[in-house]
């Protein structure tokens, strides 16, 4: 075991003696991004057996948790402060919303709820660190090593990680739960998994994902759905939702965290936003997860319509191509890059209104209220011809066909 | 009113003067792709009135209907002959297959059913044209035309269509619905439509879409769903689904249309499928549709959970951008083109077999089994360490950090 | 021939009886874009014969040609008014540069001279057309029509075409070149074209295109190209060319104008700009043309090595495939869509300086000053090592194999 | 340093202590990627030091060397055996017509060819290397490291490699080339870089690449180029071209390598084929690199063309995307991947016949030959019609404009 004196430096500490040096002025503090369960909290532990003052960080970005239990356990394990911090408003407002606006799905289904809190949670983490000098926790698998570490480099350069996972003296010591368990036991950790509260859930305001293959499927357990819809009016402007109406009994939801709460809920109710995929992790491997968007989805159906309703629909398959590479940004954890930047620079910002029903697992859009769409009532319509000539239709055809023709 | 003397040939015919007639050699009979509808009917009857024989093709993709009696109401309304033509499994297996293959919705949440049955009606429709001379029949408005002229126009150039509803001596005659039920009154022809049954539905073996805005709004109507989930074994060989077990009962289901049809009634009683959208049409309108595609949503969950776990990660992106342009074709009628082929020809074929869930409107899927699948449950694991280095993940997000940091 | 009392509208006219005239209030004058040569001066006349007035508009966007000649040609054909419009400072400012900052080549070889100027045309003639009635003159084959068709709906929906190429009175009448020949040979319009000067000839500031295949191949008359370079150095405020200077001589060239003509010069003494290629038209036809751009040749070259020099790699990859999509708009004449407008508001805008040899048909790169280029000398360099840790590229290779390692 | 006896394996041994080792049975045996030039030489002597056996590999791919020489040295410097493989057949049909057939550039500007050399050097020493351990030779910096080490990965996941110029203990050592010319003094290796040729030139039969910027601008110096033009006639069957013949003195080359040769004399001759350009390293850099592909770019344009006269426009577009894939994914070392091989499966092969014209630093066509090409000389004609019908533009038009005059 390395010894503080000759490896001050987070990041080279890791890597030990072949690399110099060139950051011991940081100091012996790290700024751990404390989870409060076994794993970040038995390397609260650890880091501090090797020498170093723990700051420990508690990001607030609304999953259910006691704060102030967790406060407790980290000045109990040894922190020499705590700092837990609310970015609730920022994840909604600065991460949740670009997402929204991307009318995209990673793989097809997966909102990146997980993903777009890493970047909104290492932001902060990085302004406390600027102070203090900074550690980590995470493990040493998986894609949140990458989204943490990226963020830092990213916002501030001179800010390295320390990835107790991804050092052999902690790894080959640590081979698995088991070992941390152990660990655990041995220096008073409380161990608070049990086999319904299964360690390696993610929750936030937006999501909840459930990644270990072992747990009893949650989809099978959840009570009946009601039978009749819940119908809500959904207000965008600039891209953003700014309020939510429940149409039938007139409630109104005027705060983005206020109805961003009362969408999870009504959601919640009808489950909506459940799914259950095999995911193509950024590091080279398949992972299986199970992932609860409530509010989310409900928004993004909301704005995907919206945008189908008033948007060009050339516009919409170049959009469609910036979403996929949005989402991949995301996944891969580049929020903050030129290439993420640039991608939310192009993508515009819709406003608008839409009344959806919510029910049985599905969101269905009723109608809308959109001032600038394309939509052209006559011109759809089957009794009235309005600007449309059918007669256009033949020669449409006929240049259509020109090229597979002479082809022949 | 044109006289067939003038105006033999059915392309030219609609254009009329300007255009020389170089095709009267193929006479004065039409193939009327004939729906047994209003509108099909009232056409099929003014084409007569035109001075043309009219041969009646109506073909069989699935849909529930009354052959024999739309034969008869044919053939009472003037058709010389009758061709009633079963297409169901080349529908499932040369259209519906690729499409499940190709991973696509359109515009992120159509699975193109009628899209899909256009071009495998026109292909038959071509081969009785090809004896007899063609005529069609479709509104003046909407993709239907597209996707029947450029069909013809793919596979046999020489035949050419006749589109009533694009004849200005049509469509300044029929100015809509109310002049067609005008004219069924005059002409003894049936009026079918009832408030239950719009007119303006199409419908197959994988899927019913209802494009009137009027319509009450058929999900509100669907009977509880049961609160228990049907289990099935779906089995894939190069790409293609080849058998469906019931899990519970252990029923199977060994052909593509038996399975097919199963899963339709799997996916109805748990209301999978349906979704409600505005589209963006080729010929530059939007306009609103509902769609049920049950079966096609179980097997495009399957499939792309398939894929998910059995194909490389990169290559996954790759085919994403192909089967968007893939869902584009097709939704534009380009399903016989160069361009359709070669992405056809690009995607891949899996293999493999999954267990899935149908319940409450959702597809789970439960396990896998997949012989060459990169999934590698030592790597993913938390407990074990495999082939895979912690440490490596520290040169990997340096690098990938390298260029965000000299940027700055 | 149809008689104007029955036929005021120009689009209508064209398709004459089936469509009611909507548009005869705006009366029998049409606002031809003439051209100066054999069919324009034909069309001219030819539109004067079927009874209306015509305003002729020729747009100067720097091709070399005798407008005062022009205009008493067109007065002496019958013309009622003659607009010569200056549009060059538009058409460098407002089309090339946006071109130039795509940094695309259509089909890989194409920098879309002729296809930059139509909209740029088109829209005074529409500024024109406002005031007095619509018309135009266009070949019935060939990309033109449709992009001055498509910059008018998209400008003033209002006003539409007259396209005597695509009219059944005109184009049975005029076979081909031939036709147009005798016509003018009847009506006195003088004959310009000799076997050096071929009539299908596009010219403007930023190229010119030869598209008939008869044509001696210019390129192989080119005098000898000088055998030393000119250097020059380009500076961009962003996105957009603002000097040049020449090294050698000291000289500089501070307007748009004047370095673009310089820009022409100095390439044309070098052979740079020149391509000979199949391309494929918009609607559905391939044709072979010569196309001369050096002035955009040198910015282009220029433009993409700055952009390669400052630009994220991964920002330049998603600028790629927007540049394809804005060469693919501006080519099918979308230049005034949503979607070319989005693209252009997504593609960004860099500055900086470079200094380029032009010799012998090339464009080569010398140097760059580019202030905020993530170019890093130390981290390039072989003999200093800068931020970059060569132990980091053995956990990013690692990672990268990852996949392909556990495929096996 | 370390030695041997606690090191034994070679990927291993680079991190050294932490990982055990379990690749010893391996051997001490490494197979060297020897150059002949100052670094590999000093690496062969370094490795030899740390107690190692040295295997010398020397691909012949074309470049002009003294291999006899180049073995007489590697013995002298210790090496066990050398193995000289000419593997330039396998580089031309294996690597080079792909990339031929892919149309494409990396970056808009650059054929590719150190980069396909590559993995085809790499998979030979893979063979060689799976009898006797193996080991390898590279910088530190640039791409190389990554496209041998993930082609080893991709065909012999056992198989790891050595990379000194990436170990602490040579890094730290050898800080640049004043390092490695002390050490080669040192050890009597001899020095064979001199002003005029720079170290640090990579050549192959495709190409010659210049790295370093210190160099003179060898395009400066060329030769006056010839003032009459080669006009030769090249030949494509199932996309690999096949012949080549010199129109003017009938002399024919009919097998990959004569004609390859002859090309790259031709486009020598005519100063075809140079570019300098700013490139983005995989690993985040930029850096400065002068390429010369003289017969690539013969290649590239003929296939390009030709591809343009025969192929689908709509499939041009397609295949464009797969192509700038392609080059990103030879760029980044990836062409044994899953992902590498879909792209090539989806490019298609193309037939035919092409006469170009080389002349002052381009490559003209003059004409084709392709049977089954959709050009039309009718179609395409101004004096015959063909089957084309102008007055399908018309409606060709208004509904091309109509998304747009809506959304007004």
């Amino acid at each position: 075991v390395l010894s503080p004196a000759t490896a001050t430096d987070s990041r080279h500490w890791e890597l030990a003696p072949p690399i110099p040096d060139t950051m011991s002025s940081k100091g012996s503090m790290r700024v751990l991004a404390y989870g409060g369960g076994l794993d970040t909290s038995c390397i609260l532990v650890w880091v501090k057996e090797q020498g170093y003052d723990v700051i420990a960080y508690l990001a607030n970005t609304g999953q259910k948790e006691d704060f102030e239990e967790a406060r407790k356990k980290a000045l109990k394990l040894g922190a020499k402060k705590v700092f837990i911090e609310d970015v609730i408003r920022e994840f909604v407002e600065e991460f949740i919303w670009p997402a929204i606006q991307s009318s995209t799905l990673y793989e097809d289904r997966y909102l990146l709820g997980t993903f777009l809190a890493r970047p909104c949670i290492a932001s902060k983490q990085v302004e406390i660190a600027q102070q203090e000098g900074v550690s980590r926790g995470a493990t040493g698998k998986g894609n949140d090593q990458v989204r943490f570490e990226l963020t830092w480099s990213s916002l501030v350069p001179q800010i390295k990680g320390t990835a107790p996972w991804r050092m052999p003296e902690f790894y080959n010591r640590f081979k698995g739960r088991n070992d941390l368990m152990e660990y655990a036991k041995q220096h008073g950790i409380p161990i608070p998994v049990t086999p319904k509260n299964p360690w390696n859930m993610d929750e936030n305001l937006m999501h909840i994902s459930y990644e270990a293959g072992i747990l009893e499927n949650p989809k099978n357990q959840v009570p009946p759905a009601p039978n009749t819809p819940d119908i809500l009016e959904i207000e965008l402007k600039k891209g953003v939702p700014v309020k939510v109406t429940n149409v039938k009994d007139g409630s109104t939801h005027p705060t983005s965290l206020e109805f961003f709460m009362y969408l999870n809920e009504v959601a919640d109710k009808h489950g909506v936003g459940c799914t259950d995929i095999v995911e193509n992790r950024f590091i080279g491997m398949k992972s299986r997860g199970i992932y609860e968007t409530p509010a989310g989805t409900i928004l993004y159906h909301t704005h995907l319509d919206i945008e189908a309703f008033t948007m060009d629909w050339e516009v919409c398959k170049i959009k469609q191509g910036l979403g996929l590479k949005f989402a991949e940004l995301v996944y891969t954890a580049f929020w903050h890059s030129p290439e993420c930047e640039f991608v939310r620079h192009c993508i515009g910002q819709l406003g608008g209104k839409a009344q959806v029903s919510v029910l049985k697992g599905q969101v269905y859009i009723l109608g809308w209220e959109c001032p600038l769409s394309p939509y052209n009532e006559e011109q759809v319509s089957m009794n009235v011809q309005g600007d449309y000539e059918p007669i256009d239709a033949t020669g449409f055809i006929n240049i259509n066909s020109l090229s597979k023709v002479t082809a022949k």
